[in-house]
């Protein structure tokens, strides 16, 4: 199918905000100037709040150490993680866009196979902007992508596709790999450009990595929780894990009262994956890594069985009831492996209430720190 | 994961059959000669028994026309399709290997980005050899394939996956489109090479291609029937989306007393699909495909959600008694959407009477025009 004429850089530059968590000065952000500079930026500094975070000039953005989140949340701040990336979702939080992308600061431009640079940003927004086919696998991909389409067989009904709610980036260079796998492989290193994007299907769960993520925040955001990690928790990196399980649910949500012949009049959501790749520089110290991620390595021997047969009831028409329902659930079911999971569904509650705050009364937010435009 | 250091293609010299529908003079053999002359073919020439086919000198096959299939299957023989490709499953009645690989006669060999020669049978053996993954969707595609594994977040007792029953290869030039497509796009050609081989996730179908295909004959064999098409049918070009759809179905057969904490005990088998590519050389005519298409069209509005919702009871223990109970759903639910069904189910059974006749049972099959060695 042909691909929309329209720049899809122009048409999102007042719809979508670039969310960073950083400790450090945004040095990277020099390297991704002619693809993030026409865009907003939300920093989300994590650490000590006394620090100063030096941001290239010419960047339009806005930054929140902790002292902001506290004062911004009150109470509620006990949701945003602290000394862990999961402090990102923050900046989901205080958008009042429709779409985030959010990377890591220690990922850098990729260059296609041609060794042209690669325009995550870019590829991301065409993404989102095009639909998803949950319901059947096209072996040639993403159908609407420029020249291909849907291949013999496939259901005329299911062309239309749903909307996109997620668009899951890669890596080039160094992989997401979990601690013990980077300990047998220290020097592995993703060369494989893979030149494919493709629908996750409906019910299938699939590890999403928040280094290089976008997503439709009017759709999703409430269940973009990154959870409790980080200072004061028993567990670390599994904070984008979390946050895709119940994305990945929550598209389930319209799916539970989804039969094929009434998808026209309910729609579900789509989860993307594959391009574009970043380019991730550096791999994270595994002894450390092991640490954060030792009680999840066992924990998420429950947790997949546990999201694949969750069942959301139909009147979880929002994703806001959909979250809290399996708030509930996480409470009944996970509480039983580990009181973590108790707080943890006591802080999945705490943000759907700090969203409904910021998002739906017309709370306005103070903007600390100015911007530079 | 490390790959298995013995060449694949020694591995399977004796296990795999390579089974080819064709009406014409088998000239195309001769670019694939360095790939296939090691292998046993099985040639299924459709429509007049009277015409002679040319094998290239050097290759070792065995062919049967139509006078071949009436005398060994006798009155089974009915639930073979005549003047259809479809015919080629017959091919996978009397091979006696564990693998079978079928190709289309109007396909070549195709290169890769640098310009390689694609040993597209060696990648389909790979696929076959190493384990697919239903159960969770890895990010980096193939977690078995060189240079990467599992990423972060990945269950490690799902690592070991499951045995592959079906390797679905792709096409370069002719994308496999059906009619309303072609007319719509005649000029599309497929010219993106997506390095990547995946596993279609647990419960979800897609539509799979006969033309470059691959399988475990002894884990999915009795489900391969490739329908009654062509001559005397109301239907053509469906026969390897119907046996992909119970294909599929059939891979579930173990799924549906599967869960995740008993994956080591009770094993699924997987769907791959991706590479090899071969190169598809010349679209078929799109105003005969639309005759031959045209009932499939709706009619496949109703069979993904037929196939979508199968349930096959815990008592379906062989692919033989997974098969029969389909087919006697397919009675049940498709005989009202036509009568044709209740043919389809009737030919169903046959098939696997056949099957068993031939391949349980130990009786001999008269191999018909000798072999070249």
């Amino acid at each position: 199918m042909a691909e929309t004429s329209a720049s899809p850089t122009l048409l999102l530059k007042d719809e979508l905000d670039i969310v960073i968590p950083t400790i450090r000065n945004l040095d990277f952000l020099e390297m991704w100037r002619p693809f993030f500079q026409p865009y907003h930026l939300i920093i989300v500094q994590d650490g000590d709040p006394s620090k100063i975070i030096k941001v290239p000039g010419g960047f339009d953005y806005e930054i929140y150490n902790r002292n902001d989140i506290n004062r911004i949340l009150g109470p509620k701040a006990s949701c945003i993680s602290f000394k862990d990336s999961a402090c990102r979702c923050f900046g989901y939080l205080v958008s009042k866009k429709k779409y985030i992308f959010t990377i890591d600061d220690d990922c850098f431009v990729a260059k296609d196979p041609s060794g042209k640079e690669i325009n995550a940003l870019q590829q991301h927004i065409k993404n989102l902007l095009a639909p998803s086919t949950p319901f059947v696998f096209n072996t040639l991909y993403d159908p609407y992508r420029e020249g291909t389409d849907f291949v013999r067989g496939y259901p005329f009904s299911l062309r239309e596709g749903v909307p996109t709610a997620v668009s899951h980036g890669l890596w080039l260079n160094i992989p997401d790999y979990d601690a013990p796998t980077q300990l047998v492989k220290p020097l592995e290193k993703n060369t494989r450009f893979v030149d494919a994007v493709m629908t996750i299907p409906k019910g299938t769960l699939f590890p999403m990595c928040g280094m290089n993520l976008a997503f439709n925040r009017e759709l999703i955001g409430p269940a973009m929780y990154f959870g409790l990690m980080g200072d004061g928790q028993p567990i670390g990196r599994y904070d984008d894990m979390w946050a895709g399980w119940c994305t990945k649910v929550s598209t389930l949500l319209t799916e539970h009262f989804l039969s094929l012949s009434v998808v026209c009049d309910h729609m579900g959501w789509g989860v993307k994956t594959g391009l574009p790749y970043i380019w991730h520089s550096k791999a994270s110290n595994p002894f450390v890594n092991l640490k954060k991620e030792y009680k999840g390595i066992y924990w998420q021997e429950e947790l997949i069985p546990f999201f694949q047969s969750a069942i959301l009831p139909k009147d979880c028409t929002t994703v806001q009831k959909c979250y809290i329902e399996l708030s509930k659930q996480v409470r009944a079911k996970l509480g039983k492996v580990d009181e973590y999971f108790i707080k943890l569904a006591d802080a999945m509650v705490t943000w759907v209430e700090a969203w409904d705050e910021l998002n739906q009364t017309g709370k306005s937010i103070e903007v600390p720190n100015g911007s530079a435009k």
